[in-house]
């Protein structure tokens, strides 16, 4: 069965926004500690456009992936808990049949 | 008449190769030193994407000045000069002819 948006409570909805803001903004944190060391380590125009290549990666692999639709994201947290940027006590209060699929 | 390759001597297409290799570095290196402050400045992914749109802004910027074809290269090096990227006095030993129209 596809989750859709009536199964997540009010109270489930507030940790789940509240989770998914927290990794979207530990990433961005990770990118950008990225981005000052390249740039602090940059010696010619093809540096320069390196770092615009990784930015234009990151930007378009993060808009792909920070997806809310309440029909996906059990996916969408599966995908952050695995990669690290969520964490699973972030999730606390969210059902644990919801939890299980993560 | 439009100028073409055969116009420029040997060494005026040394000088003229130089003087755009050097007004290309100037402008990254600028371009580079923008990118350092903004970077070091940034406090949240607004300011992370926003750092994304001026590079993609300033590359597109420069792909399309930077043309070294010996038809344009003449506006291309007038357009150099007055945005302050190339300096006269690199382009010495280049025909008064040419340098009349930068």
């Amino acid at each position: 069965m596809i989750p859709n948006e009536k199964e997540w409570s009010k109270s489930e909805k507030k940790i789940a926004r509240h989770a998914y803001k927290a990794a979207y903004n530990r990433e961005c944190k990770a990118i950008l500690e990225d981005v000052r060391k390249m740039a602090a380590e940059i010696e010619d125009s093809t540096g320069l456009w390196k770092l615009h290549d990784y930015l234009t990666e990151k930007r378009e692999e993060t808009d792909e992936k920070y997806d809310y639709r309440y029909s996906v994201l059990r996916f969408v947290f599966a995908r952050l808990i695995c990669e690290g940027w969520m964490h699973r006590e972030d999730l606390e209060g969210i059902s644990e049949d919801k939890l299980q699929e993560m």
